[in-house]
């Protein structure tokens, strides 16, 4: 096995695996900017440079006031933050933008197995029952920490429950694991039932699944804007009807015909950059990939553009956003906490939606590829 | 709109915006190591540091000979690296493990919509009969590029194309993308039918779909390892049936529970760490996320597991794979062309799924996540 | 047009179609044995004579007493009944069944279209503000119905709500409707916001969708049985690894890589057989086919076997079950309400699942259909 | 066990069971007027009487000329054949319908598990270069059958095969599953490779699933019809424009956010009916309860609608095509073969699906359902 972990620090597995590879990598561990007891990586021997754009301003539309939000963007594919550039710039033309932010909660669950259906039963009862005596275990963990409550999903003598956290400016996934821990103990401890597994899927982490879609997960966002045949023209080359008739035969029925979870153009590639940018779990793209994208037509030819992101996982502290970089990544964005946070992304995926299909409607997508992709 | 991109250099840009936010952010522009030309990032500012770990080796099965192989894996949260790295000594103690990679190809789809239902397929009718043109169309693009074949979706008076093509050493959807162009101008041409859209999800790409599940895209991997009782007991911690109980319950019923698409247990972090790590799009996480993990306890009692992931897309030329860091990356995984790379994307994979799923047999996870993740 | 309306019997629009169409229906006509003003089918013309067999007694398991139930099942398909009526026999010989019924509720659901996210949010309010008001308005429809709750889903500016209603013994879609009608006219009133469908999709009626798969519609059943090795083998003919080794790579795995909603062998033929024959809406079948077969073999070498079905829609009053023949079919199962109809369907699903299960493992299923089957 | 299967006739059974239960049931025993012989369905005590309706005649689009058919309907569900009958009118009017019959064929599929991965990949290898050993092996069963081509998912150690064969005029399964078990006989002599199960899900038979949406089975249809606004408001009393905004908001957005397979309004309801009527087995409705539904308002303000079924499974012979009173149900349909028959079903549906919508659009769905339904 691995002598990486021998060493002591990222320099010394840095030089050890540079002879073991017979390579210089040494300009890697010059990347590493953060003091490595920060860092939450094991086998560290340095860094990647992934390099960082940066769309907008984007004026985000606030109950209060209207703010001016940088959107940082960390790709490596040609394109994409000038396609987000130009989204904003037709909604900064709008006036007309609107962003909801709902929190639904950072969810964990276990996995019960039990000799029998009625025994599982009596444990589901149990549960409900004692939910308080749960919700003060979990809360012991962390005081950023609140319990938001649990969906039990009964199949024959298996028990899955997804319990949901207000985990705080945190993305939460570790605190939310351990309290999932010293919950899962005083069930133990009180029922005499062994927990099968601390995660059963119900949860359900970092994997495409419907169950995060319907009822949401983390924060679940609803953007739109409305924009001016003029606007449409001018800034994205082409008109209302064209995009709708896109959007229609793309991200509603050519998503039904794939059998798709993400009725969208490209959720993803926004959800990934951005939270490269900001110190995100990578991993929760997937989440971020879930959701729809509407479009309307107005009787007076303007264009409604929509978009609905039922699980987005993101927090300012916590995780990578410790990190130096990533921090910046957060500042440059002006988010004070999660919710702000979540309402920049929001407003980058509008932008970078909108200008896609818009792209697509136009006919230009492979010649900004050809143009800013090679 | 912003005055960003009036600027020349990411220096200048980098300055402006550290104004403009009263927030120095020098330090990103000085993580840029690559010349602002060759990287595919507008408004380009300077870099993120994401920190990377390196699990292994792992010894990677091949026909011809075994070797070992370095994972790379850019992660900002505790434990994976460890997790992977367990995995890959339990793997290595094993000397039973196995490989395949299949390549499905890069997969970009247009469609096209009629006035009626016989003039699609009319259309449909054109289209199988020209194959040919089309494929020499597409050729021509790039000695890169080789067309492999077309599945074809009628939807009433819509038809949705989904291409596939070998692109070589590279992922390939950039140039798949200006392929498609150049075909779907022939099409418009000879059949002077318009293009609604060059994509049309049919494709489909960066979303969780079925099709790509169920057909694969990109390089569709099987791998699996058999190991010993004592390996699971000394190396992991826990017995094959507990790992195995684990599987079914989290992995098949409640992925099924959840109405996911993924029945495993986590490999959008790995994928999204080594993507991370070797340059790919990291939206193609979401492609990652699919599959299958499968477990079973042998009648001499040791343990199977084996990992399905049907669309990896990756590449080791283009893209991000041109950055210096990143190539570095995949010259640490000692890959030489994208089988290669897939190869030890499955590797790890592979371990980390074993390793996370013992973790939950063992009642660890947690633990780990308290200790490295915080 | 045509002119079979006008007709003022089936009779005579028997007649008239038996020339119209050169072919003599009158047998049609004798089939049909209820009075033409109690028959919900308009254009009458006769019926069809559906072959109506009988599998069990199987012993349905219950809290208080366990009875016998005969299960009627109205099928052509041959093999079917007896399938039942072989796992009924496995069944009874075991004494461990356990059966739960869990009322969802029948739900109906509009769907409301916004000018902007903000009044679509407004709406959502006013609807949480005043359930009480549209609890009232339902349950006026009918004594028999009961408000249970609400699920609310906001996608941009359209809001699809998911109303459920305990109906009692009725299955309850009609009666929903009407009181849908009602409700939907109190918050016209009120709100001045126009309905822009009465159901929306998000019922989600006679659809294989995950909402009703993970929420549960009309009632959700579990349903298990525990058998020994000898009766699996004297009655199945196979054994219980056998039966477990074919359910996971089946009904699971299988379902998986099929992108199946229903992770099960035939449900569906089951619930089709036994809905015509007690007078459900057929195309319920479609909710029916939906579930998890579960089977497990114990350390002491027994094999336990359960199924899960989460939206089991019926009743024994209303629709179909009025007529004469459907209701000597609910007669002969022996139920007096719908939850004992409901617990019926369970165990004559259980016991064709475990039946068709062993089949596949005993390698039979073709020879029972080549001798049952032509 | 019941001493049902004792005995030698469906009236002794009958009067077994009255007693038994203490109900008079000989009224069951009149209403089957098929030989006993003749019936596949075991335990056989008579027959269910359901009520059959007829909707039409409908204009069937044909390459040739166009014909009139009666829809055969049976059904206990009020509203239902009028729904249709109303379509069927406005389709009459239009005289600009289509239709499209696909042939995909009847699939059946067995699964295989083997020791490795490499041994599972051979397995394959085996199954491509001998596909014309299979196929005329399948092809000896029956001079009806013909062996259309296969599709393989390989997970890991498992491969799951989907064979599809042209079954003439039956819709084949039983033919296919003894033919089926033919070639696994061939396949397990020549490879010494035990089936696991002949049917594995991949399939997939009467479970929803995306394999069947995606890549079709028994027939894929599309229908379309293009109604003036005239029409639309004298027969279907709405507009073009309100039937689209219902069919957008319910068939495509609320499906989506409910996770549903099917993109439509009622299909089950018109398939179940239709199978009813013309003795099809009623479990292949969920098949039928896939696909999408396609509107568009033109230019000239006329309403384009279309269905597209991907998965019928109907025949005109085997099973209970030949039942005497389901054989008039389909000469009351007119049809010759197969695709004639699949041909008015998808004219029911487009009628059927037409017609609902549009009375959402006009807000009469629960008046109807209060008039026509109790």
């Amino acid at each position: 096995m691995s002598k990486l972990s021998l060493f002591s620090s990222f320099k010394k597995r840095n030089n050890y695996l540079s002879v073991e590879i017979g390579e210089d990598l040494t300009s890697l561990s010059q990347l590493l900017v953060d003091r490595e007891k920060s860092v939450h990586c094991e086998n560290l021997i340095g860094a990647i440079s992934l390099p960082l754009g940066v769309a907008g301003p984007v004026i985000i539309p606030n109950k209060e006031r209207k703010v001016k939000a940088y959107l940082p963007l960390a790709t490596t594919e040609g394109a994409l933050v000038a396609s987000v550039n130009r989204g904003c710039k037709a909604i900064n033309l709008s006036c007309q933008a609107e962003i909801f932010i709902s929190k639904k909660g950072t969810t964990r669950g276990p996995v019960f197995k039990f000799r029998s259906i009625s025994r599982a039963k009596k444990f589901v009862n149990w549960l409900e029952e004692n939910e308080d005596i749960l919700r003060k275990e979990a809360e012991k963990e962390s005081h950023h920490l609140r319990y938001l409550g649990k969906k039990i999903k009964l199949v024959a003598n298996y028990v899955f429950v997804r319990f949901s956290f207000d985990t705080g400016k945190a993305m939460g996934m570790n605190m939310v694991t351990i309290a999932m821990a010293r919950m899962v103990r005083v069930i133990e401890r009180k029922t005499k039932i062994k927990c099968l597994s601390l995660a059963g899927n119900f949860d359900v982490d970092k994997k495409p699944a419907w169950l995060n879609f319907i009822d949401g997960r983390g924060y679940s966002i609803n953007a739109s804007v409305t924009l001016s045949k003029e606007v449409v023209e001018k800034v994205l080359k082409t008109t209302p009807t064209k995009v709708y008739k896109v959007w229609l035969a793309k991200s509603l029925i050519g998503s039904a015909a794939s059998g798709s979870i993400g009725f969208n153009g490209h959720f993803a590639n926004i959800v990934a950059a951005f939270f490269a940018a900001t110190g995100q779990d990578l991993a929760h793209t997937v989440e971020g990939s879930l959701g729809l994208t509407i479009a309307d037509v107005l009787t007076n030819g303007n264009l409604y553009f929509a978009v609905h992101l039922p699980a987005i996982m993101l927090g300012v502290i916590g995780g990578g956003t410790n990190l130096i970089s990533q921090r910046l990544g957060i500042k440059i964005s002006g988010a004070g906490n999660s919710e702000d946070l979540a309402r920049r992304l929001g407003m980058a995926v509008l932008a970078g939606e909108l200008s896609l299909t818009a792209s697509l409607a136009e006919g230009s997508l492979a010649d900004s590829h050809q143009r800013l992709g090679r």
